[in-house]
């Protein structure tokens, strides 16, 4: 990345900055602590620490005790371990949301194709669930519902609290894909009417590579891959040591401070859309201000390509997106906003600004000046009125 | 491990120490090259550059072509990915070795229990399966048959070219475990008997966390996971890109002197040998002398336990093993050696010493000095007659 400009990093919901205590620790491992975890002599008694140290660390950001935490190699995992509960039971019925990531509806395809029922449940306007939506979809007797806590995209939080008491109540598992609250919001996974909790290490400046599912009943959890009696065979295969060890100081740090992290992002964000605002007022963010996570900001730049917007500030150094990134490379529009009521117009025309504890204020402000600038360039530029 | 004995690492089958160099890849993309390979802006133009370097590297090493390589989290996760061709087949029928890795087994278990009809080849004394009892499992039709190259535990190698040539003749995809040969062996994937091949960046002082699936036809392989388009949807899922890169950078180092790393490694090995047969000149070296690899020594030291053996070499810092380290935390016997024939007992009293590039012949010289006399010192513990 050299001879480029200060670049400016505003996909953070895509992937993170490892931070220098994480590099520190992955580096430790590689040179002085690498070891096989199963190893049977003191190297990899040492190994086996460092696994157990960063799955108390792990554990201890989302309120969950050490027994309850699986590594994985990442989220996407998690969510395919979580939903492949449904695959051993009988009643064969998964109820999710329209707006969730693509490897819990790839997934569910996947069930529909061998005939189990799914029910894709709709979002209002702002992305939220209803909770008459899934008492409506429960009428019929299901195995488990797996439901996102934060929306990648516009960080419009679900209400898993009143949607987790509702499984409650019909004794249905309530699995939450976490992997976009988890380092930003308050979890105890222990108080939750929640059965498994998916989250991951690269979203909170951690490495990539490595994730985590929380279970409560984990005879209840059917493993994904077979082999080795690692992670008590519900995820064999040698442990991602560094990337584990790395997901661990991650977790420590950012449980450290989670409030003040979560205000400090907080106000960046505002900051960000109160300065555009300013001078857009008719500006419309997607999703639901009232319960949105710190640090996401989806807008809808009415009138242009979110694509070109999006190239122009990359070209000047600010790094934003449009969609997931896992759906990145597909020319198709955002399915969340779609399923939020957006035509495929105003999908297209939607950035999305994820913001990171490592931004500051004064990026901020640059990032507003030059979105403003390149937002009335594009309007003038198709003919359109400017603000 | 501050204030232990200069430790000699001999367990290289279970696990290697990352290079310097791959320390150097790692920290590059942890630190100014981090990115979300699936992003559409510049810093993940960089992440998708980085993929493809590594992967261009990996397939260099096995004489893949790059479209052939998908990234795994690791052998475990490449081997359910080979294996799970099986469950989409309708002959489903799965012909295997019963010295197979505990991945290629559990798995196996599994289609079992699913109604999926398994066959576990015998393997001889020396621990190699016979083409004839491929031939005879072939009478019936099957959908894959999955042997390992190189045994972890023996370094016995399999004759997977003949194999692979019954396996062509009639029709019937091949799958190799390479885990413990790449690297130790000159692999031409595009000029083998082959259809698919497993190996992983820990094996070749890579990083853990990360594996590699060779295919031939990618329409033949059917996902174990559900998500984004990574790997062209084959292994969906953000990409463990500080792995992948160190797992890059291994495998063209390793390429670069492979027959002058494999003749190093081999005379270290061969030195051992020759030094504990001097002095006891009754001792059996389990495995197929004339087709093993490079590394491996696996040891019978009769009349003694062989955990005791190994923890007494762990105290001087010696670092050797019993069996698979996947399997290590089990009491039972090693697998492999019963299927060789050896007795309770004798797999008890085995222990395995694996080399890599990184020993020297002094600590050679000083392992066998080290084995020499524990070795004496438990037989006239437990009053046995001492060589």
């Amino acid at each position: 990345m050299k001879d480029e400009p200060q670049e400016i990093y505003l996909d953070n919901n895509a992937t993170t900055r490892p931070i220098p205590e994480v590099v520190d620790a992955v580096l430790g491992i590689l040179t002085t602590g690498y070891g096989n975890p199963s190893s049977a002599h003191q190297r990899g008694s040492y190994a086996r620490r460092t696994l157990e140290m960063a799955r108390a660390q792990v554990a201890s950001l989302v309120g969950a005790s050490e027994d309850q935490v699986f590594f994985t190699s990442g989220g996407t995992e998690s969510n395919n371990l979580a939903l492949n509960r449904v695959s051993e039971k009988e009643a064969r019925h998964l109820v999710t949301t329209e707006t969730e990531h693509s490897s819990v509806l790839k997934k569910a395809r996947f069930f529909e194709q061998r005939g189990i029922k799914v029910t894709y449940m709709p979002v209002d306007y702002m992305g939220r669930v209803n909770v008459g939506t899934l008492k409506n979809a429960l009428e019929e007797s299901a195995d488990l519902v797996s439901v996102h806590w934060i929306n990648n995209e516009t960080g419009t939080e679900q209400p898993v609290w009143e949607l987790g008491e509702v499984c409650r109540e019909r004794g249905v598992a309530f699995h939450i894909d976490a992997a976009q609250a988890a380092g930003k919001l308050e979890i105890n996974f222990n108080d939750m009417p929640v059965d498994m909790l998916t989250f991951s290490g690269h979203k909170i400046h951690g490495p990539q590579g490595v994730g985590a599912l929380c279970v409560k009943q984990s005879d209840r959890v059917f493993p994904v891959l077979f082999g080795g009696d690692q992670e008590r065979f519900i995820r064999p295969g040698t442990e991602n040591l560094p990337g584990v060890a790395g997901f661990g100081v991650a977790a420590e740090i950012r449980e450290k401070d989670l409030l003040e992290i979560k205000s400090r992002i907080k106000a960046l964000r505002d900051r960000f859309e109160e300065r555009l605002i300013d001078v857009f007022p008719g500006l419309c963010i997607n999703g639901d201000k009232e319960n949105r996570v710190c640090n996401t900001s989806n807008i809808l730049f009415s009138g242009v390509d979110g694509m070109a917007l999006m190239a122009q500030l990359d070209r000047e150094g600010v790094i934003c997106s449009q969609t997931s990134a896992c759906n990145s490379r597909s020319p198709e529009p955002s399915h969340v906003l779609l399923a939020m009521g957006l035509s495929q117009e105003e999908a297209f025309s939607s950035v999305r600004f994820s913001f990171s504890v490592l931004n500051t204020l004064e990026e901020t402000e640059i990032v507003a000046d030059k979105v403003t600038r390149s937002y009335r360039k594009l309007l003038e530029f198709e003919g359109r009125e400017v603000f």
